[in-house]
């Protein structure tokens, strides 16, 4: 039996997310970066979740959440991931597999926990995210999977997982694996923080032909350019990669792909609830219409449709039919 | 410094719901009894959540339920249930003191783990319960704090824990407590299967005059009876305690206080998405309305209008400003 290609396989951070509603008080009396992302440690993550109110707990992490998407859009997709034993990695592994992808990296024994995500929506929907890496940052080598990443159309990889010496090991044998088996790699640059530690790093992959396609929001393409002007540093960093999809939150996103360009508004919704994960099911939505042979607008359209989707509720995981929402859309 | 009085000091299972959809077709391949709670063990917990999508993990439990809407509804509660060591315990101790409820019973080491509830939402909003009581059901007498139970208007208990012996024993200990006090003592009947297991106890938990304030819903009351008929149970069971709730579902609710005797709808809801908790709920709004001294009407009012507000939303624990809801609906 031969086994049928994946979509997409990624390597990202295994995170439980911890929702609560806050105030904008609460986020500055917790001296929060609003909208943003921080790593946090044990003791910070303790006192956080002791002043937060009730939670939701939803299984999250950036690559994860955009295979789920791909899952809801009919995609074969694998998951390259580091839980702890423990309940929450129980969670995370259930999510991810009840989601319809495939998971098999075993949990790490002992000490730190599963990664979680401090999650404070505010009432205009905006998330400010607080993740305590845990378990995740030690994603190791042996955990790659070469038989999915040859038999992936492309190699998925989050940014943030540069962050950490392990993981960021992880990440640079997989690129290898993938190129030797002449399968597409993506990146997203997942946060400006990350882009300020591994800017030179990101180029040179760029350089030397390890990147197919780059995700970035205008934060990031701007921190990549060192650029205080959005399009021309879009412009240039498009000028350094086969394909850029750069998202622009409400104003919608564009990409460039060679001489091609496209450039969608985002879709409507009812109300925001929880802007988490936004990003995520945008890239979701890209890899299927890749995968499905589509034009470039219609990609960023089925990007749209998707990150409409999750942020219509509570959580980073698709609730609806999106292959279904695609069709009502697009046809 | 004289502490103040709760208005509600509640006993019951501490449990995390994990929420999924599913469709009538799961339910039935499953074998689930639609709309029912059903004990299950921990091998069965591990192949239903193994078949099950991918969870919400929200806390959850009857009575926390129902404190949780009181303290949305600015009232002062405690809770008293038993949860494990670990991190689904956490979550809950979280949650509840998050929620504003007082919660100072220590985890209990080892196994069992904490209890869950795993929830099967269907399309038409309709929840399907099947609970691992794990370390709930151990709720020994050395946690009830006679501080807390001797200085709250009402004790309320949930009937589910009559099924363990454990919890039973902690129960009727609480109820001496709350007597011996002068304070009012209130159970939910939970569920028929719990009133076809303990019906002659509950009988004689009204005789001797132990219950003050009974909640039920048409099923339980119909149980506890045995007529088929609703309208003559609920008269027949009003008769034997000072004041009985009885929750009709989509067909509102009514209660019986002596010769008094008053009957709402329930309340316009723009979707149902999860029924879990709407009786918790109910529950909440009767127990604050009573300490507001309102009308035995705009008491069931006000257990409507929470109800309404949980059954809007995934999860049994409230998400809106609960008293401005009801300033809006009552003034």
């Amino acid at each position: 039996m031969i086994a049928s290609p994946y979509a997409v396989v990624a390597i990202g951070n295994a995170i439980v997310d911890v929702i609560a509603d806050a105030d904008d008080a609460f986020i500055t009396e917790q001296a929060l970066t609003k909208g943003g992302m921080t790593l946090i440690d044990a003791e910070r993550a303790q006192s956080l979740y002791g002043a937060m109110g009730p939670g939701r707990e939803i299984s999250g992490g950036s690559a994860a959440n955009t295979l789920a998407g791909l899952a809801r859009l009919g995609k074969k997709t694998a998951f390259i991931g580091q839980v702890a034993d423990d309940q929450l990695g129980e969670v995370f592994a259930h999510d991810v597999r009840a989601g319809g992808i495939d998971f098999d990296v075993a949990p790490r024994p002992g000490q730190p926990p599963t990664a979680r995500c401090l999650i404070l929506v505010t009432p205009d929907g905006q998330r400010t995210m607080n993740t305590f890496l845990g378990a995740a940052q030690f994603l190791p080598e042996t955990a790659l999977d070469s038989d999915k990443i040859e038999n992936a159309e492309w190699l998925y990889l989050e940014g943030y997982l540069w962050n950490a010496p392990d993981s960021r090991a992880a990440m640079t044998t997989a690129i290898a694996m993938a190129k030797k088996a002449g399968r597409k790699v993506a990146l997203t640059l997942s946060d400006a923080f990350v882009v300020h530690g591994h800017r030179d790093e990101f180029f040179a992959l760029m350089d030397d032909g390890s990147l197919d396609l780059l995700f970035a929001n205008d934060t990031e393409v701007r921190a990549m350019m060192q650029d205080d002007d959005t399009a021309s540093a879009v412009a240039a960093l498009s000028a350094r990669v086969p394909m850029l999809v750069c998202t622009h939150g409400a104003e919608g996103a564009e990409a460039h792909r060679g001489s091609e360009h496209a450039r969608v508004p985002a879709e409507p919704v009812e109300r925001v609830v929880d802007t988490t994960g936004a990003g995520d099911l945008f890239a979701a939505g890209v890899f299927a219409g890749l995968a499905e042979g589509r034009s470039l607008a219609d990609c960023l359209t089925m990007g749209a449709v998707c990150a409409a989707e999750v942020i219509s509720h509570y959580g980073a995981r698709p609730e609806k039919d999106l292959a279904e929402l695609v069709r009502v859309r697009l046809g």
